[in-house]
């Protein structure tokens, strides 16, 4: 089953790219991220915009003004933006300025958020937990779908393993089970599965040659200064350089998808 | 630093067991049980009112009728109650009828949930994650905190490893790792860590040996007709047993804490 | 750095896939797989010798026999051959018959056993321990070369991680990881890693993606009649339709590795 | 089953404390060692005397030498040794200085190995891999058996797991689970499990509370010089400590085996 939001559609011809800061920072930040990642090729815009932490010293995120941001960025270069909800009570609120939301990873197993942000109505990026099983996520997704909303993507963004070379462990094998086993498009977010800036790309190759529906990437403007995930973001000209990389994997997924080939 | 819950004193002289089922049912299953594990010596009382689930046919929990029985059970037997809060927006609810409000595995990552827990001025129940590191936990100890509540207790209920002979791994050394990282108390739920009956009072004993300052079982009148988790659920006798079989062991535990001999 | 196998080069210019038998069953079986590993485009032959099992009753492998009738089968095809040793003491007899001795994931941690196929002067394929981080097989590797021998190819096959969806989990990051730590070639492992018939070719596009040296796959004239890892074993058919799978993706490897378009 | 190493007895009356350095470095060592474990009431001595490692200028352990010293403190002590066997081609130089071989984590899937050990007739310490589940494990003790052995003793030290916090994660539940599983008497090694000092002897408490048949703790008469292990490695004194540690413990569970209060 393909899953739209706004002209972009998930699980059919195109291979969706996502792509923006892991959080709004400001209006320059977000406008320049999202004017650089069109131009490169992504469709949809990413930015988070509630960042609790422990620390009440730390960044906390923009809140509501990082929605508006983000909201505005995304029109004024016509991409469709997906934000993380992380209450069922910020539902409404985030449904309000955003295309699709993200469930995160630690809200995997949340019922309450899982039926609040169903019931909005919005597509739905849902990224697997740190620790759940392929059969868990998918009981996720069928749990949003008996609560009404069938228009979900799951999201691949790496295990916890016995590893410690990389952020997380990259289970690239979920992607053709996932599909398998729910019928929902599958994409990775090789930022959060490696938080290795050199190894984004060369995921993002797999992911692409064992048939996920697309990506999510962290982009900002000057990474060593991002107020969070900096080590794991890439700059503007990395991530044309990642575009640049797949596109011939991608032109054969496309080719395989379409039956028409996409070689230039 | 200890913690108290009326008469209850989590972290000093007492050796605290929570007993009751995982959810409450009726009027009758939780009375019943209430007197039950009284008599047999715990010294607070559990039972869950919502249990969301993925298909709407299947129970979910009494919800606040079932905060109600509990409440009730627990006046009629003089024992504290603990019941899980889910959602931020069922916190207020949920601090009406419990004596201590448990945030489970699934939510010691929800932001949202341990600041509104927090923020009750109830005491807390903290779970570890399935996968949460010691320090993971110890940080969202400190987050609730930080949200000026300190009167959290800490409860080690397995992890998820490569094992499958049991539900979980039960993390035996986080007792004595969480008890010095955070200063607080930490008890073992063994029903959760082996969803195993007959190693249910094994892991009793090896908590109360290495030091954990209290228990949280689950205890059913009819473990086969249980509603949910049956099959790691004791009967009354299952329960008087396992107080009998730890019962030396907690001799040694008290005698080493107030420097006076518990044995009979 | 390269290792060359006879007229093979891991490494450098040549995506190199070894296929056949989990075990070499008969004369037959081991030359008939040989011809059609050969005529779809593997490089090299694999096939165990020795299979030890619990059971005395159990298919334990035609041991010396099954070296001499692996050796015919290369020689035949014109393909250099690759078995596992699995004791220092075999070392001698194996290295007779193989151009390439096979270290298995179960004795990655095998030091007598490094040693001594270390000092046979053939080329290595080790296999990653099933827990073994990717600084733990980059030790062994480098044991290996302390011992004299740095003609070493490494291989992913999979860790020992909570899913049980598949037979491991396949660490498609440890290519670069492994790759950028050793300097060695590394391959990747499909019917191992996952243990699933179906998931073979998609695994095995990743790894030609995210820029592994080759592959090895377990090929079998009828896999359901195989005495070992028949559910993971391709027919020739499928092996033929593997091969078709990953050539255009190869081709953008090759491309990328030797300057020139191997497309067509 | 109980297995009988000389005088001692597992899986019976007695519970068995073997005691002693990682390795074997030297006469004067490995004596007072044995004097000073025997006389805080261990009733085996360990030591080790191959350590291969992956640099030749590393301690490799002393080889035979090694093992006649250990033999010989053994028998000024009247203490049965336990040593590590570390390849099939060993077992006989071993065999003739020990009065049980260990099989060490490492080796636990080495089936040449384990035929080697269990065809030399010693008794068996054999330690759990890794990454074995319970069933693996049972699985190699039942290999043992088939080749003539049955007298096995298993040990569980320590699982690795995404925790960091240790140096594995001691999976206590093993214990209860093993000993039905195989009629074995079981373990624990609370040195390896845990990889620090501090938490050996709560470690220790719980393996006696959850009725472990004994426990194998390195010892060395100067940790911070120690070739090996020297950060898990108790002194004379810390060792004594441990033995008071968990007396009453032991006296409940020698009671409970016995039928008599050991309780002084």
């Amino acid at each position: 089953m393909s899953v739209r939001v706004g002209k972009i559609e998930f699980g059919a011809a195109d291979f969706v790219v996502i792509a923006g800061p892991c959080a709004v920072e400001s209006e320059r930040q977000i406008l320049r991220t999202a004017e650089a990642v069109a131009e490169a090729g992504a469709k949809m815009l990413r930015g988070g915009s509630f960042k609790p932490r422990t620390s009440p010293y730390a960044f906390q995120g923009l809140g509501a003004e990082g929605l508006k941001l983000l909201a505005r960025a995304g029109r004024e270069t016509g991409l469709p933006v997906v934000t993380e909800v992380m209450s069922d009570m910020q539902v409404d609120l985030v449904a309000e300025y955003a295309d699709m939301l993200q469930i995160g990873s630690r809200s995997m197993g949340n019922e309450a958020l899982l039926a609040a942000a169903a019931a909005s109505g919005r597509p739905i990026l849902l990224k697997r937990g740190m620790s759940a099983t392929v059969e868990e996520m998918a009981e996720a997704a069928e749990s949003m779908r008996q609560h009404g909303n069938p228009r979900i993507v799951l999201c691949e963004r790496g295990i916890r393993t016995f590893g410690t070379a990389t952020r997380n462990t990259c289970d690239i094998v979920a992607v053709p089970l996932l599909q398998r086993l729910t019928g929902l498009p599958v994409i990775v977010d090789p930022s959060h599965a490696t938080g290795v800036r050199e190894l984004i790309s060369p995921v993002a190759r797999a992911a692409v040659a064992i048939g996920a529906d697309g990506l999510i990437i962290e982009v900002h403007p000057d990474p060593d200064r991002a107020l969070s995930d900096g080590a794991q973001s890439l700059t503007f000209q990395q991530f044309r350089e990642l575009m640049g990389d797949i596109q011939p994997f991608a032109g054969i997924w496309s080719e395989r998808r379409n039956g028409v080939c996409a070689c230039v």
